[in-house]
């Protein structure tokens, strides 16, 4: 058995990786879900599971862009205002209907935004470049100007070709996508499950958020951050308990979930503290040990292993470094198990507004705010710095970057930010 | 009665006016909508229906930010290498638990990251700094430095204090907002009740997305598209219908629904089309026109009216016009109606990536993609710019803004555009 002084020297011994090797070692253990056919609107907001093609084209038809007249364009040869076209009108053709005519020389036929072009027009001469007329009797159209061939019309395939590539495996299905899915005829679709997640929040001190205050205590809310963030990344919490600071606890839960769940998430208990309860967990796990320390402020002991093939990430139970162990971790892994190709929030450059002084050993996650003014692009840090402070979370749609150093960044220099899905 | 002439004239005579007036006159006829009571976690994703503030401090009470040793920092003064300040461990504080002793000088409390300061300590010192020792059987620590005062130490409302503004009405209830919610023992949260909405499309072209292609026939996707973006917005879609071109029809449906609903989304048939319904029925609506015309491409024929004190919007047919009238006019008045503050999308300033050549006599919303490249943010369309190219919406996350006039905008001039929420 290990004495204290050993087991405090493998805590404190812990090798810390980069946040990419990080990343790519959780990455090589990733499974997909399995997939599952949703109607059309229940899978808003999932997963595609497969590769989808345009199934014909769009429009199949030659199409009208206009409320107008049909033509043919070399009738319109040599119009002006003096000497207008004068085309008699044939047919009319409303939306959802077939031309019942062809459309000859001399002729025009009245058409509306969306109907299909008769045989032999090729134009559309919009109604407010035209003039009703009589002749004999019969209904023509004058038209004063000349119209490039093909004006207002979209022809067969113009939007989409038949066969060509819509959308690729892992594309949320947002708007646009449905949309497209229901113009081609995809009642059903089929998505990734959702994956089903446990949540676990050790400590002694966590009160059920009903609870009234008690000195030294505090409510649980990384339970409720988790279970939101999960959420927002596709995923479902089927199971959740809160750990005492005993290991067999922890053992039995995590045992007990592990087998119905597709990932496990806990907060706390992975640092240095007599009764880390998680750190003691991940010490002897069963399975494999991804890491338990990378190069990073907040959350450098967050700690992710592999039991049964199932992903276990050990978040620290600050709020903060909470959050940002899930955004530069587990979210990244819930995207890749729905497929998601590049499932790591997007990096880019931008200045850094306000000095950022604060130095430190290992690359720093600041939760920040992003701008853009005149042209450029701006981050600036929220709230206070301080892995505890959860009111920042809140207010940031942004990590930003400051490399490890003694000196910080400087107002205006260019510094790298991660961007956080956030809507307002 | 009106005669065709009459009625073309009346068509085409509107009045177009500017996008911000017609954004203006929806907003004077919002309501909010009524709150509910919800479950925490239930209201993720909802709108705040009241201001609230800190109930308590936070933290509220004296807290370790480390796994260390509780000092009082006096106690350290001239300790070094050479000299360590010597403390006796008087007691263990892990989290959750209260100090049974104070921290008198010469002392020290062994004490866990979150877990109450003792009386009479005023910072920690991190067990990496520290060395224990034992000294006549008694426990010890050695401290090699001095420690500044408060170091690791978190005070009463550090982070918040009570009575501190957390929230405004109409915050969307994100991960971050669900934390602080939790934090302050909020079980249930005050929201706004997600808006009803009707949707009708219109147009005898339509067919049901399960059917097979027909001759001039296109499958109903704007219903689906409108259903996935009130569903963005927070609202549910309560009543829908396909409508003929058929004016009774579309009075009957428009009337069943206005006592049911608290919004009306139309698409198609307001252009000036010889079948144009709803361009019609807004003709001599029951209740008051707010604008059949708006300077804008594409959707200049949007058209908006209040009857029964509900927001009635007709929108364009073509799916991309039908997008940007949404997203000018519907969502804004959705999200001012679950108490947003400023509901429309945010405006930015970018450089456009190639050129947009194409003039128009009114404002064009161009749908783009906006990036950052070294600290400059930049906007490019996506797609080929038709109002009913629909291929185009879900690659877009902005609206590009190209003024009236004839010669668009050159590559890297600013522009303006609207920024969209999208999550990918």
């Amino acid at each position: 058995m290990l004495g204290r002084k050993d087991v405090l020297h493998l805590k404190w011994n812990r090798q810390a990786i980069d946040v990419v090797e990080a990343q790519n070692r959780i990455q090589s253990h990733v499974r997909l879900q399995k997939s599952e056919d949703l109607a059309l609107l229940r899978a808003f907001g999932r997963r595609l599971a497969e590769d989808m093609a345009a199934p014909h084209d769009m429009p199949h038809f030659v199409r009208s862009g206009m409320d107008g007249f049909a033509v043919r364009s070399e009738d319109l040869r040599g119009a002006g205002a003096r000497r207008p076209a004068l085309l008699e009108v044939v047919q009319t053709i409303s939306c959802g209907t077939v031309p019942t005519l062809p459309i000859r020389s001399g002729q025009a036929a009245r058409i509306m935004t969306g109907a299909p072009l008769p045989d032999g027009a090729d134009t559309v001469v919009m109604f407010e470049m035209t003039e009703d007329r009589e002749l004999g009797g019969r209904p023509f159209v004058a038209v004063k100007k000349e119209v490039e061939r093909g004006k207002n019309v979209s022809l067969i395939g113009e939007e989409i070709k038949r066969s060509e590539p819509l959308f690729g495996i892992g594309t949320r299905i947002n708007a646009g996508e449905v949309s497209l899915l229901a113009a081609f005829g995809h009642e059903r679709v089929r998505v990734f499950a959702k994956p089903r997640v446990a949540v676990f929040t050790t400590g002694s001190e966590l009160l059920d958020i009903g609870s009234p205050l008690q000195p030294g205590k505090i409510r649980n809310s990384n339970f409720y951050l988790l279970s939101s963030l999960v959420q927002e990344a596709g995923g479902e919490v089927v199971r959740s308990a809160v750990l005492s600071d005993r290991i067999e606890q922890a053992k039995r839960a995590i045992d007990q979930a592990i087998g119905e769940v597709d990932l496990i998430i806990t907060s706390g208990g992975v640092s240095v503290g007599d009764y880390d309860v998680m750190a003691d967990f991940f010490r002897d796990m069963p399975g494999t040990l991804l890491f338990n320390k990378v190069a990073m402020r907040p959350g450098s002991v967050t700690t992710v292993g592999v039991s049964q093939n199932k992903l276990l990430f050990g978040l620290s139970g600050n709020p903060g470094a909470c959050f940002v162990g899930f955004e530069l971790f587990v979210r990244p892994a819930l995207l890749a198990m729905q497929g998601k190709k590049d499932p790591y929030p997007p990096k880019f450059r931008a200045h850094l507004h306000g000095d950022f002084t604060k130095g430190n050993v290992f690359t720093r996650f600041v939760r920040g705010r992003s701008f853009i003014r005149e042209g450029r692009a701006f981050v600036e840090p929220v709230g206070r710095e301080q892995s505890s402070v959860s009111v920042s979370i809140k207010d940031s749609d942004c990590l930003i970057l400051i490399p490890p150093g003694r000196r910080g960044k400087q107002d205006g220099e260019l510094v790298e930010a991660l961007k956080l899905d956030v809507i307002r």
